[in-house]
This record gives C-alpha cells, sequence and structure tokens, in this order.
C-alpha cells in the first residue's frame, strides 16, 4: 500500500509496471469481414502459467467528436443503440475507413453526420473499449468553431435528429442515464470535467 | 435542428426517440463459454431494409468500483491490459457471477481484490461497452468509508498494486493516457465531475 508519488508529466507511468503476458501462438476462431474477428490465444503468464485459449476479439476502430458551437451548446444526435434497444443521446462518430488516419475519419464522418465542418481541432485519446479483449478502439475528439456547409448524408443504420445542448444540460443527461454507449458519455464527462483545460493536444 | 427544450428530472429522453430494429431471427455464430458469444442476427431497419448478417456480441458483465477513503484519496490499482500490451491505471473491477446483482458482485469483488469493505455504496449506472454490438455490460459504482479487512486475495491474471490516489491526480493521469480502460477513464471522469454531486442514487 503506498500513496501515489508526485508524478510530473514527463514522468508517465508513475505506478508500477506490471509484467506483460507473453503471447505465445494465435489462431483465428471466427472470422466476418469487416465487422468482427475473434481470435483464440495461447498465452503465458508472468506466473510462469499457460492460458491456451483467452479470445481477443477485433472490432473496427472508431472516431467520436464533441463539438462546441460558438455560443458553447455542443451538437448532438439522437440514436439508436441495439445492443440495448433503447434511444440515447450521442455524438458524432463513425468508422475509419482503410489508410485513414484518425483526424481524418473524424473531419470526415463529422462533416458527412451532420454536414458541418469545424476550425479546430483536439486529440483527447485512443481508447481499447475493452482494455483485455479488445473490441476495437476509439479515438475521442474536440472540435470548435463549426460552420454549415452542407446537408447531412443520411445513413439508415445511423438515423438520428441533429441538436444542439449546453454542456451542463450534456452532462446531467449523462447522469440521468440518457447516454448509452461508454465512449460517448466518457466523452461528455471528460469534456465538462474542468480538468480537460489543462490536457490534451491541440492538432 | 433545434436546441434541446428544457427537460426535468421526471421527463426522461427529451431527445425523439426513434424506432427500434426489428429482430426477426437469431443464431449462435460463434460460442466460447464463459468468455465469449457472437449472433448473427437478421433485423429489420426503419427504411424497411432487412439486414441478414448484423453481429452482436456477448461478453460477461462486470462492475467497476471508484471508492474513497476518508482523506479523500481513491483506492487505485495498476493493471495490465492485454489488449493494448500495456500497464495502467485502474480501478477495482470483476465479473458478475452467477444469480448476483450488480451491487453483491461490486461488494464481493472490493472485498476479495483489495481487502476493504465500504460502507456506503452508490450506482452511477449501467453502460453496454459498445451499444451496437454490445460486448458485456459495465456497471458502476462509487463507495466511501473504506475499512481495511483482510489481505488481497491474489489472482494472477489481475496481479496488481493497490494504492491511493487523490481524484485531482487521477483525473490528470486520465488526460495524460495513463488509464487505458474506457470504462474507467468514464468512471474517474464522471467521479471528478463537479455535476455528479448532484445524481445517482444512493444504495
Amino acid at each position: 500500500m503506498r500513496d501515489l508519488m508526485l508524478c510530473k508529466r514527463k514522468k508517465r507511468q508513475p505506478f508500477n509496471k506490471i509484467e506483460a503476458w507473453q503471447l505465445l501462438s494465435r489462431r483465428k476462431a471466427f472470422t466476418a469481414l469487416p465487422w468482427v474477428k475473434v481470435y483464440v490465444d495461447r498465452i503465458r503468464l508472468p506466473s510462469g502459467r499457460v492460458i491456451s485459449d483467452f479470445y481477443a476479439i477485433d472490432l473496427p476502430e472508431f472516431v467520436l467528436i464533441y463539438a462546441q458551437a460558438r455560443n458553447g451548446k455542443v451538437l448532438c444526435q439522437s440514436q439508436y443503440h441495439y445492443a440495448d434497444d433503447k434511444t440515447g443521446l450521442s455524438l458524432p462518430a463513425g468508422c475509419l475507413e482503410k489508410k485513414e488516419s484518425p483526424l481524418e475519419a473524424a473531419k470526415r464522418e463529422f462533416r458527412e453526420e451532420t454536414g458541418y465542418m469545424a476550425q479546430t481541432w483536439k486529440f483527447i485519446g485512443s481508447y481499447c473499449v475493452d482494455s483485455r479483449r479488445g473490441c476495437g478502439k476509439a479515438h475521442l475528439f474536440t472540435a470548435k468553431g463549426l460552420k454549415k456547409i452542407s446537408r447531412p448524408l443520411t445513413d439508415e443504420m445511423e438515423e438520428g435528429d441533429i441538436f444542439f445542448i449546453p454542456p451542463s444540460r450534456l452532462i446531467e443527461a449523462v447522469m440521468r442515464g440518457e447516454v448509452i454507449s461508454l465512449a460517448v458519455a466518457f466523452l461528455i464527462s471528460l469534456a465538462t470535467n474542468p480538468s480537460l483545460a489543462k490536457g490534451g493536444s491541440k492538432l
């Protein structure tokens, strides 16, 4: 038991590094391209024990955008979430296309889904959706200085309204359980957290 | 385009409800119990279009706990995240056992992983890890009034230090990318968000 030592910006990972699991072999267990790949990995734990069937799941990477208009309101969407069979409050999002960087995907998806462009973009971070099995990677962005340039391109699998909400109302929606996606709930909670002003790299 | 109408606590989902996708049939595409199930669903979109191969993924439900000692510091763990091959800052977590409620699982996992008990528990919310495909459900809790009652039970797949960090330092760790799990990053961002004091139901 110990308190975390004071850590400066450059001193990353102030906690003890844990020995990695060793991947001994990997085989495809299930594939449904381009959506899902399941691997069964044979791994060796730091203790020496071998696990012969650890399942890792590969899903497409996606971007998610918290975009504020000049009046501070945030561009939101209502979205149907199949996994929960519910409509939830969401943010513009979409999958990376081949050879596209997360920022390129964020700009393209934002323009296509909302009809807006943004002047400044800030990269917040990339996260494995499930830190053990994988389940895809979420690349999170904030954007400012919005300008309407076209109509949204409709996609019948991503159908939903577009509207603007003040940040204070948005975090209340997270508290009330109106945000169903973990990634969306995270980005809203972080973007409305006063600490964010200190971090993040402007792109 | 419209602003969100002022919504009171009892008026849930102030945004338009979107018509649900209709599940026409489901078959198991891949099963590795108790870890992974992949279903292939035949669904009808609101437009009438039928998708014959929408993949839904079932992973175990888990709990995650943001527990504060009387001095306000938060009980953290360092944890190896296989999906990213990195050690990250994490919070006590674990899977639900059969017939266990999320709160029961949270109390059990917390005691087993840390050797602590907590006096008060607050349920924050349940989230699909992936709001389209599923990938398990995360049940989030905060806890206060910690009391050490035993040694942690070691689990060689969840090996890691236990230590306490002030909330301000914890949200900084999220900003610096030292938190790898999306669910952990979300719970920290929400718990350190001043708005949380207003919401959540005490258990």
